[in-house]
């Protein structure tokens, strides 16, 4: 026997419609790729993002059809989301960090009709425009009287022109909550990239788990400054919980440094952000060198990489700033857990509560999670026992798009490449990834507790740590390490930095000193880059 | 296209699973109706879960057939919330406080197959039983040793002889999650009480939505003490969404004088409650008494009736605790709004907030409204203009069970029965019941506005304010008044408190001092007893 409740299906237009209606005059807030701040609300956002889907109707593209973007976090890249979604085609998010020849791959393999581009990646689009066989239009988000009259782009409109005709009385199609909605590349550091086709349905239950208190947890009082891209993960879902909750959104445009994050935060009185380490620590650096506080911010949920416990401690210490370490990836919509203490843990002393604060959290209902032995058994959550990490739920991915890669899941679990423990009270620690485990002697050494050693000592800006061939031990750990600015330390100092914080055999036995790690197109170090450079590297104390 | 999502129905035996899982020792604490206070955690809740539906297999339960229940909130009950949906019956809660009659028409009318009761209801189930035709199992929550030898009651077995032989091993089975999960009817002020049927799916949503933090606001850092019955509308749905979140559940049982919600709240360091405002009126006056502050508590979920803004600033001045005025009913699951502040409103001055805070608040997302005229004609959000409140929404009645009344809705919304006003902000305003309005002269009095300037009235404990038959006027208002212990008040004191408050056509031509009102099954007054025993009253100052 069926229950008797209104059927409606979970649509992401229903998400803009709903912040127009209750929250009409809530802020969207824009640093331009011009440099200025733009200032709209909900409601006009709603009514644009209505423009979007007639002016996509008046191109006949057909339900489900990609349209892409390439552009940074603002409101017509937030209309875009839900003008595309909501008239049921589907929103395809580039990140424009990857290689041109990759964007090119992408945008074919999606088979992309339109592509909208920030003009600050008008020279990406001028190389790959050729390339794209699929686009049949191409859409510069900018006003009509900035687009630039010789790109030799063809079949070129500028945004404000594109839509400016159209009429934003629309009324938004209803279908299949099960429909796509939103295609992501993962950024594919082995093979082509594969995409994680998410669906209306996936979208909305996302967007609840994200708002929870216990997940990244908004409401309208908050004012949220995604540090996060849009262009990648959908902003960690913050574009649709905001409008779930009618959040003032803050968008920081291309100015990521921290003088003009710091400056969007206290102007816009910021409670709550969202980004990866590499971005808080130009954050915390500008303003430990500016002396500067943070006056109205609350929260911070920090992932895509291991969040190290020093910069926990500087948000809560210096700040009065909660750092939210949480865990995803492209594949989970993307959030899996988000560290919130528990009830029974608000009592601990402060260092007690930062050693659960520096594990990756919770998970969010929704996200069901497993660790694994190499045969597939299940391995105890006792916060010591490594394993594949594995989750299920429905916001995660059943297939990459188009088949590609074969069937993922094993036994219905999507096996996530990374190496966890889980706590007894469900805390997840991610140890490693995979393939970034480093194999000593039959043990298994994780780099990235190796890398939050070296980031607690105050010389350093940034830490990274792999595997190099050992002819007996197979591997052995060689730390690779950015100072600060004008600060001073040694190979030898930062290894005594070890003692008695870990085994002896997990000490490094080397220190490299560079003056850069490469980052990928998601902001996270590209350890492959890393083992390939410094795969001859002679350690200096072998054991 | 359909997105490549993991196809997971929403089921409640994934949020049992998930809270014993995740929280495997997260408190529910209950004060018993054998007087002691009974600890227990999710993971031993889930076992026992497992345990109720090896039960029900055992008497040969169809999927979708009916249990019901008779019971206060506490684990036992708890636990059959998710034995019974979760292995695919249907949790049927019956409301104690209904006339014996009722009762048994109710069982009747849902063919509940077992039916589960605290002991305390044992003279109600003494009266019933042999009227429940449908009922082959009658089950008494508490020991083997409790159970009475000669209650005539026939296949009558105690809850823990009956849950105590069966295996805790068990797997949950997997169904359409559009499936029925629990029944509760309404209370039926007019005719025979109708059922609203939900379903897995409705219930997963609203506990999202019910969670979130411009809902009730649910977290594993809070202990929530649910007031609000779990024989009537979920318990506001607090037990789903507590079993999502991990939060700590501290169970009343049959105590809900001021003092033992006082000694609980206390003792169990509860963060979070919810109830009607006559209990929270009792534990006002308590603390008021006995001079006692509330020390842990931060904020309560005041609905089912208008809460007075007298109450809403004795919680805020005198303890610190945020009432969250709510609004829904029981064709809603039952939320529809709660009322916090916006992130522009944080700056207001404490009167301006108060009088947002008075409004029952803004809408979760997964409800939609609209006020419509007597034409059915939409009516602006400017909060003046007042209609008929509809809604709409994938956690909302589409029909009654076994179809009672006809087809409800009215262009696929949901007629709530209230009048309101909606404020561009999207703050509702219930300024009545359609059948309590008062019309005087042409003009609509809100009884809702009369009662609450009584009640802010420092010798009023209780008000209420109804229309009485008028020869000129059709009706004219008449407020009826229990007074505090040892207060004094008169008719005239009374009547000229109204001055400046209201127009004087609005201002009640009568009072009269009553020791009680009359306060139906779910704690509603019972204005259609109220106007009946009125309806012949001279007016002393007849207009």
């Amino acid at each position: 026997m069926l229950g008797l409740m209104q059927e409606q299906p979970l649509l992401i237009s229903g998400l803009i419609d709903f912040a127009a209606r209750h929250h009409h005059d809530g802020q969207i807030v824009s640093r331009r790729v011009e440099g200025d701040i733009h200032r709209t609300t909900y409601a006009a956002a709603a009514r644009r993002a209505k423009q979007v889907a007639r002016a996509l109707d008046r191109l006949e593209l057909q339900f489900s059809d990609r349209v892409a973007t390439l552009a940074w976090n603002g409101y017509r890249h937030f209309e875009l989301y839900f003008g595309i979604a909501g008239s049921g085609r589907v929103m395809h998010t580039i990140n424009p960090r990857l290689a041109p020849d990759q964007i090119a791959w992408i945008a074919n393999h999606a088979e992309d009709q339109v592509l909208c581009f920030d003009m600050t990646f008008l020279p990406i689009v001028k190389a790959v425009w050729p390339q794209c066989k699929t686009v049949r239009q191409w859409i510069a988000l900018c006003d009509a009287d900035k687009l630039p009259a010789d790109s030799g782009i063809r079949n070129l409109r500028s945004y404000e022109e594109w839509i400016g005709s159209e009429s934003g009385d629309y009324t938004w199609p209803t279908f299949d909550e099960r429909s796509a909605a939103a295609l992501c590349y993962t950024s594919g550091t082995t093979g082509n990239p594969k995409g994680a086709l998410y669906s209306h349905r996936s979208t909305i239950l996302h967007a609840y788990g994200a708002a929870l208190p216990d997940g990244i947890g908004m409401s309208a009082s908050d004012a949220i400054l995604p540090v996060v891209p849009m262009f990648h993960v959908n902003a960690w879902g913050i574009p649709y919980s905001a409008a779930m909750t009618g959040a003032k959104l803050v968008f920081p445009g291309a100015a990521l440094d921290g003088a003009s994050v710091y400056e969007l935060m206290e102007k816009e009185r910021v409670t709550l952000s969202a980004g990866v380490p590499t971005v808080w620590l130009a954050l915390l650096n500008h303003m430990r060198e500016k002396n500067l506080k943070l006056s109205t911010m609350k929260r911070t949920v920090i992932g895509g990489s291991a969040c190290p416990p020093a910069m926990i401690k500087a948000f809560r210490d210096d700040h009065g700033v909660t750092v939210l370490h949480a865990w995803g990836m492209t594949e989970m919509s993307p959030l899996g857990t988000v560290c919130h203490l528990k009830n029974k843990q608000l009592e601990l002393p402060a260092d007690q509560q930062l050693a659960v604060m520096t594990k990756q959290g919770r998970a969010v209902f929704g996200v069901e999670m497993r660790i694994v032995d190499p045969a597939g058994k299940e391995l105890p959550w006792d916060g010591q026992t490594s394993g594949d990490l594995h989750v299920k739920g429905p916001w995660i991915i059943a297939s990459y798009f188009k088949g590609e890669g074969g069937d993922p899941l094993v036994d219905g679990w999507f096996p996530t490449g990374d190496v966890a423990t889980i706590d007894p009270d469900g805390f997840l620690q991610i140890t490693d990834r995979t393939k970034d485990v480093i194999k000593s002697g039959g043990e298994w050494i994780s780099s990235i507790d190796v890398e939050n050693i070296a980031m607690a000592h105050p010389a350093v800006a940034m830490a990274a740590c792999i595997g190099v061939p050992h002819p007996k031990w197979d591997e052995r750990p060689l730390l690779v390490v950015i100072r600060k600015p004008n600060a001073q330390v040694t190979r030898d100092e930062l290894l005594a930095f070890y003692a008695g914080k870990v085994a002896k055999w997990q000490v490094p036995d080397d220190v490299v000193f560079v003056d850069a790690i490469p980052l990928g197109a998601t902001g996270k170090v590209q350890k492959i880059k890393l083992r390939e450079q410094f795969k001859s590297h002679v350690m200096a104390s072998p054991t």
